[in-house]
């Protein structure tokens, strides 16, 4: 089944928004078995028509981003009723769904966007719980002989990736006639990078026979999925765990921030956050996980050293003595969090994120991480990540979660 | 000139590897006053010849990236021979210089890299400073009658980005004769929606003569950018203005969170946040901002109860009484923290991310905002975010800096 992805709109080419949708489809596809052939991008406007009109002669499936709009420049709908030569015409039930999300809001629609429920004859309204858009499927007996099934998909990711999932992927699968979906495992590790796993267990896993490995790479972390029948795959879990299985953080597609959550749940514990040079990043990855609130009470983001004595009791004369980026702040910043909090664990960070702020003897990038459980020996770590400030601050929070993780026992 | 894009890489459509190729491109092009017409991705194999054959029968400059190197997937000089049907020879002067590369780095050339070295019959080699593989540029003449200049790229950004500036832009220059780059404004607002636009604005725009409008919308926020002549620009700023401009954030491209640093800094003051339902993202984001130590000092993460009444004085019998998620518990929270960090503002926000914790009076989505403010009189709104977990907690992020930006009284 070959599918096609055509992404629109004219600021992906401006190059004021990166397109993510491709990687992000390509990622999801391949959890399915199937794979992304072909992304084209084009501007808005007449472009599409022409893009639309390439990709179905070829194509058994295209999926088209972007362009469900009210504004002028939002043509999908208009084009794709060209190329396949059908009528728009405005349906009832995605005009009330419309009226129903400005009004659940306080708001009155607009009349402009009345324009987002025309719909070609034919074609299945894909509702949209997160914006105004609806989403449209388009059987192929609807392609003029094509023989391709086209979906116009909103473009925002927090419309795009619920959509995807709960709309088109049940028809892909109908589709394609998967009886079945190829079995899957997706093994998430900390602290190996991509090339770790080249150098010494890639070529082993690729002499596996049924069984096809991918990876996807992250700051601070390698994804390795593994897409096949069950013995193959068991096969390759095992070579990888021989080498890294300290470094698994979760089989189940689970994230870093997940894991630890789940750990914490498991164990009935709580844990703590004292962040500086994070500013909150921590805090906030653990409360994107439902549940959370569960085993995480009490944040601290003490950017100030003020804040760092107020609100964590770390000491003034050892702020002024040593700096706020050293191994003695961040264990009193840890021990601070774990008493204040009354909580089992606490992690603490202090480091320089740059740009400005560094010395020939802390750099930017210098930073100290701390972890103090209740009843045990609170650990410090000097690391070194000379990146941007948000890469900065990503790849610290990373390591603090590991910290964590580690601290709890280091058990999936 | 039309101008397109052809990236090569099974690993962009698998997405392993995120493709930032077409935005960089587009952003540089734009600064020559071109644009990027047609990004197009295609796996590593026989897609090459077929994407390159249908790229060269529209495009005036075709720009293709990866498959330079020394694997056997590797096979965009063939693919591009194949296509304009002339021949691959091995270029002397290239052999050296990939012999010489190895040499430098004390290392022997291995006889797989010899593929590198060979060039179409009449095209130039392009030097690479920083990898083993040459760029190729095909010169209009060589396109068999299709009158189009190609240009083949390594992948890898290091390479490719001094390459592209340092070989492509002179010769495109040259074939474009070109004129005077055209101006660009971008403006951000927020707490208004892209249909905003399009109901009272949008008409007046596009009536503009040399005027381009485009749109891009991002949660709780719209970026509209005009290009054109200044005159044109002008016009159309006035006319966004007249209905928006108490919504814009900014006119350089600076997101909220830089507008409100910036806002804070101008002006000597500091802000503190206290955050319940955005665990840290608030705080997060204003951290993400260069400088920003020098106007955030403290942040409270007050997920539990017990949080609030400790850390920021909360009532404890309001809490039991009206519930965390209140008017009451919110505007205590930001005094709260405006008391305790001595700043000059303070947000505060308290709500429900969900999935759990909904009730019918106060279903998932609710959530507090309050802005306090030193010698002033706090402000609390109550707003409605229906989405998912994450979209939620960005949702109310968004909605929080926004009522600091007002309350610093809305000064671009």
């Amino acid at each position: 089944m070959r599918i096609e992805l055509l992404t629109t709109g004219t600021e992906l080419l401006l190059g004021t928004t990166q397109n993510t949708h491709g990687a992000w489809l390509g990622q999801e596809l391949f959890k399915l078995g199937l794979r992304l052939q072909r992304q084209v991008t084009v501007p808005d406007g007449p472009a599409v028509v022409a893009a639309m009109a390439d990709a179905v002669e070829v194509a058994d499936v295209l999926i088209v981003t972007g362009g469900l709009g009210p504004t002028s420049d939002d043509l999908t709908r208009e084009s794709i009723a060209e190329v396949f030569g059908i009528e728009l015409v405005e349906d009832e039930h995605a005009l009330r769904t419309l009226v129903e999300f400005f009004e659940k809001r306080g708001k009155v629609m607009a009349d402009t966007n009345r324009k987002q429920a025309m719909v070609p004859v034919g074609a299945d309204v894909l509702s949209n719980a997160n914006g105004t858009a609806p989403g449209l499927y388009l059987p192929p007996r609807l392609s003029g002989g094509k023989n391709c099934a086209v979906f116009l998909m909103p473009g925002p990711p927090s419309e795009l990736y619920p959509m995807v999932r709960g709309e088109v992927f049940p028809r892909l699968e109908a589709l394609s006639g998967l009886d079945e979906l190829p079995a899957m495992r997706e093994m998430c590790f900390v602290g190996v990078g991509e090339s770790d796993f080249h150098q010494s267990v890639d070529a082993r896993l690729e002499a596996i026979e049924g069984l096809e490995v991918g990876y996807c790479a992250r700051l601070g972390e390698v994804d390795l999925r593994l897409v096949g029948d069950e013995a193959a795959i068991d096969q390759g879990r095992e070579i990888a765990l021989e080498e890294f299985a300290e470094f698994l953080v979760s089989e189940d597609g689970a994230t870093l921030e997940a894991a630890v959550v789940r750990l914490l749940a498991k164990q009935g514990k709580t844990m703590a956050t004292a962040e500086s040079c994070t500013g909150g990043l921590i805090a906030n990855r653990v409360t994107d996980v439902p549940g959370s609130s569960g085993v995480f009470r009490y944040g601290y983001v003490t950017y100030a050293n003020e804040a760092k004595r107020d609100l964590l009791g770390v000491s003034w004369e050892d702020l002024e003595k040593v700096g706020a980026v050293s191994e003695t702040v961040a264990r009193q910043m840890a021990e601070g969090a774990l008493r204040n909090a009354e909580a089992d664990v606490a992690v603490a960070v202090t480091g320089i994120a740059g740009p400005d702020g560094g010395s020939e003897e802390k750099p930017v990038g210098t930073v100290f991480l701390a972890v103090a459980v209740k009843g045990g020996e609170t650990k410090v770590e000097k690391q070194f990540h000379p990146r941007s400030r948000v890469s900065f601050k990503r790849a610290v929070s990373q390591a603090a979660l590991d910290l964590v993780r580690r601290a709890l026992g280091n058990v999936v």
